[in-house]
């Protein structure tokens, strides 16, 4: 028998958990219904969850909990978390991981915490220096994958290309059926364009691009982002962060912009009647639920952090990436991926 | 009698020149008929621009032509530009200032040459040692400057101080009434996140901050910047040049696809008939022709550049962005916020 996909999820934690962690995890099962290759761990207080599983009559075969009393408090800070947070429902999810218990770990809440007791926990493939938070980005064509997010604001080119090549095992672990390519992010597409060490970084990633299990197609400039002709976009946690936050802050304007339009006075308002369909599938095209969950690459095994506020559906869109990467056996795509080390340095 | 503002424009930058330019020249006429305060000169071709202006009736007390066979191409570099630009329609236009003849320039000519160039013939401002490039974005409330947009992909504190106080003279310029309050823009706002430049420029301001012309409001996040709480965000060409390509690729990813969902079938397209206002208002708001026009800060004199393919309703926005910030005065507000010097280093 083929062993089972086990989810551990940290139950207790992002806003008003743990019932949108519930909720979430019954519309993932509502969707699941006639699979049998899974089975989700719940971490955290027993009483609670079981109290919120029974709204939805949830079978037991497929769930099990975990109880523990401690919840990692959105106060905490990573400097004390590793004292404050053992035996927290989030320290225990990952700790799952390590006692081989569970594939990968889901958590929705302190976003610091959950990346300094992952990195403590499971600890860093050897070949790697340092880990990235990698998130999904609409586009054109469907998703792309971006990294770094922000877990590291420095990077060197044996950084940038551990990221591809972690990048483009994260893709494939989601898209079996494609190639990935890659992209680094850069303001200019020309060879010469940018700083020294993506200059270093296109060099070598041009250089191994026979041995990688990707594409490399050089630089991508941020009015590109969204193209959907590069798979995987690799840039240092700062840029990548700073690009995030500025791709949701226009986002936001400009729908706020189109609401308060829509809303003007009482003609442009019956108008909203007529539009209702079109704007219905706009918004459910763009709806950033869809691309909930940042993950954590780079240690022994995978973290998936979802949105502290995102509500049910966007915690099932986690949940169900965490099903997808490990049915698409993300660990060993990254371990293929590294298997040319001492081409890097 | 006061001394008028004298623009002076490179008539054949930029695609549709000098046509669309004239075009535009013509919308900044005809929106300041009852002005006596401005005056135009024109560098180029001058039978071409006869030919133009013709079509307008334009009045030969406000617009001096300067005749000039040659052109800067859109594929000189900015390598072989010195050599090569010389006596062009660009080059010219800049020369003016140097000559007195002129308050500020304007070109939608090849970018690259004309930042070299510019430095070339105004040299820096003794006290600032790299320039900046300097835009304006759209915010809830108005609207922001943000710089460097790519001139310098590194910068140390010293820059990022030299562009907090350009970009302050700068937002002041063009709104006299209002201080400017000044951001670094970073992943994080609290005091301890960021880079060790950001970190030192953070402690400078902090500690010049009775001494400028400006207010400094600490960090600021990617999805912050168009909240239009901050006036000037200040940051490195690399990280300005990223954010400011995705903001533009966001924008144009999300109308893209709220004009496909508007023109998905039948029903929806009829609905469009009952947004039009709606949505006339909302394109109106967020027309990027409204921002056309990056100011390069830095130099013993103004230089702008509008976006290449600017069409006419963009190049008059430039026209009348260089007339207001001689209005107001930029270059006596940069010499009065690099005042304080000697506690910068």
């Amino acid at each position: 028998m083929k062993k089972k996909i086990t989810i551990a999820i940290d139950a207790m934690g992002g806003e008003n958990a743990p019932k949108k962690n519930i909720e979430g995890l019954n519309i993932f099962l509502n969707k699941n219904k006639n699979k049998d290759d899974f089975v989700i761990h719940l971490h955290g207080n027993e009483k609670t969850i079981r109290n919120e599983l029974n709204k939805f009559n949830i079978s037991t075969d497929l769930v099990k909990i975990f109880h523990t009393e401690d919840i990692v408090s959105d106060e905490e800070t990573p400097l004390t978390a590793i004292k404050n947070s053992k035996n927290s429902s989030m320290w225990n999810a990952v700790k799952a991981q390590l006692d081989k218990e569970a594939d990968i770990s889901l958590s929705a809440g302190n976003t610091g915490v959950l990346l300094v007791i992952s990195k403590m926990i499971l600890k860093m493939i050897k070949e790697v220096n340092k880990p990235a938070l990698a998130g999904l980005w609409p586009s054109h064509k469907g998703i792309s994958v971006v990294l770094d997010l922000g877990a590291n604001i420095e990077c060197d080119e044996k950084n940038l290309i551990d990221f591809s090549e972690m990048g483009a095992a994260l893709y494939k672990s989601i898209f079996p059926e494609k190639t990935p390519n890659v992209s680094l992010l850069n303001i200019g597409s020309e060879e010469m364009k940018g700083t020294d060490v993506l200059k270093k970084t296109y060099q070598k990633l041009k250089m191994l691009s026979d041995k990688n299990n990707f594409l490399f197609n050089g630089y991508i400039e941020g009015n590109k982002l969204m193209n959907g002709d590069t798979n995987v976009i690799v840039t240092d946690g700062f840029t990548g962060n700073v690009a995030l936050k500025t791709a949701e802050g226009t986002a936001k304007f400009i729908t706020d912009n189109l609401k308060k339009s829509l809303n003007q006075n009482i003609f442009t308002k019956f108008s909203v009647f007529f539009s209702y369909f079109a704007l219905k599938k706009f918004k459910s095209k763009l709806d950033p639920r869809k691309y909930n969950g940042a993950i954590f690459l780079g240690l022994n095994g995978p973290v998936v952090k979802s949105h502290g506020s995102a509500d049910s559906i966007g915690f099932y869109y986690s949940i169900d990436l965490c099903y997808k990467i490990i049915k698409g056996n993300l660990m060993d795509q990254i371990k293929n991926n590294l298997n040319h080390l001492d081409d890097k340095d």
